[in-house]
């Protein structure tokens, strides 16, 4: 760890420090008490991070997405409260004293669960992130986003609790011919995706809880199918309706949207995995390095879809070389990773960025790399390097003309 | 795992399944979509978990504890709204833009730091439990608790973001002298516990977030002493100065208070960690095995401020016989360690019960095996086995003759 500089501290001599402990002294009296105790929590009033919305004008506010202040971030885990929302009609008010999951389709028995019957089950609890995979169309575009938030704030990460897929499915009875589990919603559009059977066998599961309590109404309470590390829109929340089919369903979700038209003019369908992807989240794009040249910690979040993160590298010279992040431990597989470097800034500008490798070997691809590969066609599954720009009065922003 | 009895649930049969796609099919139309996107949000109005505080009466609502409802818990986080809390004269409610912590004493160079003086240095994040050592007072007595939150339900655990206090001492210069460090808080009472230097050289951190956003105001916001593994009242709430010191300084809470009377007249002080426990959280006092006869999860959490859990065994037959529990992974040093084992109830009348073992080989004791080390003189650090009883109605009580 290099020395940082203690420029804007305040050094105490002696005396200063005496005079500060008589203040101090003087306040030792208790003159009121606090505020009493409470049932349920919120934050300071100081705190007012927030996630962003669409237009206060949009004709659907229901629908669209809300971004995490990924800027705002600490450690791995994202506050429920803050956890991004993507919806397709809006929440649905479920009472789930009265929600049941039907299970049927080709297997040997059909079955109606509630919330008790899943709850009745061996339970697992597993740290992952959900991604939309929208997160970072900004990029795809002249607009970059401007802070992590606008750019990568479609990802956030929990400790979530259910019982395996796959447990349901061995207690109804499989039939050979499936190869997909259709998922359906309880929301006013009843999203709909169909999932192959073996991500289903894998490690899907039907979650009820998040971060140690009932999953929230915006996470699709009282129970969503997450898919760990894939596309967010297929981790179908409240959801009501599994049915195991040999052919997908073929939903408007899966074929007028959610699709990668490539250059040669056809279509990635069921581009479901999640590629490494990596955002510095601090400093970041509309934050300052207020404390001049000196140290500085680098910061930000990694994840990819196919397992953990292997490697995160930072560079700080406009991508000419790069070094070593140093990850938060222990690594989870499918879940943000915390990395973090020490930087010296010589009060220069220049420009950082992150770029993640998974335990696949796939590493991060630049912008340039992913339109070779796929074109500029569509708005999804964009894992490109993000670019903060640094001028030498230390301000930071997302573009490098600004 | 066992095969689950599935009496309750609904067994379809095909004709049945139809009518009931039948039925969804008629909904298929959204007709009106459901709530809109937010900025912050909230747990559904379904769920009422909270937690527990003082009698309504109370002369002193600012001042006690409120209690997790540890037997709704799920996974290792407990969500920050329902995070314990133990006052001692309520929560200030504090400017983190003027908030400054104050380092001198037995140091070369006496230090003032503003929270972005602390965001400035290099950041940690770790799970750790926080717990009172009043936590399991109620087993000293005839009224054992009756729910796991009436009984452990000062404890929780979080993530906690960040920088370890040796980097600020060793800014500062420690002196060789130095072998406490007096941390006060800025409550108006100014609670002030003595540290032990080798405790804050270890593992002790400056913590300003909590699972991902800023510390919770009951938490200490905007800044909390965290000593992980050390009892909840020492970990320093809104923090505002850290003295050096060659002795320790004999406060009120460290003498009047916080100390354990033995039977042979003298007092433990500074019995600062917390030893290894566990509670069975599901299913647990007040709760029904509503399913008859069969398979059961027993779940629950255990602790140990040395370390992490190595073992957690269960007994289901009145403690005559132990079963290894599976231990969710991976498991944390000084954190919840959530544990689940499969269980075949068979119909009778019983009792069942959780102890941990930590990695320094220390095994949870007995109620009989804690009076006998250190009577009962004293209301703190009780971790002796906690046993629920199962009627063969299949309810569950505290107390074998209710």
């Amino acid at each position: 760890m290099k020395k940082l500089q203690t420029s804007r501290r305040k050094l105490l001599s002696l005396a200063g420090g005496l005079a500060t402990l008589t203040a101090c002294a003087k306040k030792e009296t208790p003159t009121e008490l606090g505020k009493p105790l409470s049932k349920y929590g919120d934050r300071s009033p100081h705190e007012t991070s927030v996630r962003t919305l669409p237009p206060a004008d949009s004709p659907t506010p229901s629908t669209g997405s809300s971004r995490t202040p990924l800027q705002d971030s600490y450690g791995i885990i994202t506050p429920s409260s803050l956890h991004f929302e993507r919806h397709h009609s809006g929440v649905p008010d479920i009472d789930p004293a009265k929600h049941q999951l039907l299970l049927h389709g080709l297997v040997n028995q059909p079955l109606m669960y509630t919330l008790d019957d899943l709850k009745h089950f061996p339970s697992v609890s597993r740290i992952h992130f959900v991604e939309c995979s929208g997160n970072g169309r900004s990029e795809y575009s002249a607009a970059l986003g401007s802070t992590p938030q606008a750019s990568h704030g479609l990802a956030s990460c929990s400790e979530w609790t259910g019982v395996p897929v796959s447990a349901l499915l061995k207690e109804a009875g499989l039939h050979p011919d499936a190869k997909w589990i259709i998922a359906e919603g309880a929301d006013p559009c009843h999203l709909t995706r169909s999932i192959p059977i073996a991500k289903i066998m894998d490690d899907a599961l039907l979650v009820y809880a998040q971060n140690g309590e009932p999953l929230r109404p915006e996470q699709g309470y009282p129970l969503r199918l997450l898919l760990p590390g894939y596309e967010g829109n297929t981790n179908i929340k409240w959801l009501r309706r599994m049915m195991a089919s040999a052919e997908p369903a073929m939903t408007t979700h899966e074929t007028a949207y959610y699709t990668d038209l490539l250059p040669d003019g056809k279509a990635r369908q069921f581009s479901l995995d999640l590629e490494a992807k990596s955002v510095i989240t601090r400093p970041s794009g509309g934050q300052k390095l207020t404390y001049g040249p000196g140290a500085y910690e680098i910061t930000g979040l990694a994840w990819s879809g196919r397992g953990k993160i292997a490697r995160v590298e930072i560079s700080t010279d406009n991508g000419k070389t790069w070094k070593d992040a140093e990850m938060q431990q222990p690594v989870f597989g499918k879940a943000f990773t915390r990395f973090r470097l020490m930087w010296n800034w010589d009060g220069q500008a220049t420009s950082i960025r992150s770029r993640a490798t998974d335990e696949t070997g796939y590493l991060q691809p630049t912008g340039d790399e992913l339109a070779d590969a796929r074109g500029r066609n569509y708005g999804y599954h964009n894992n490109q390097i993000k670019t903060w720009f640094v001028k030498a009065d230390g301000s930071i922003s997302h573009d490098e003309h600004v």
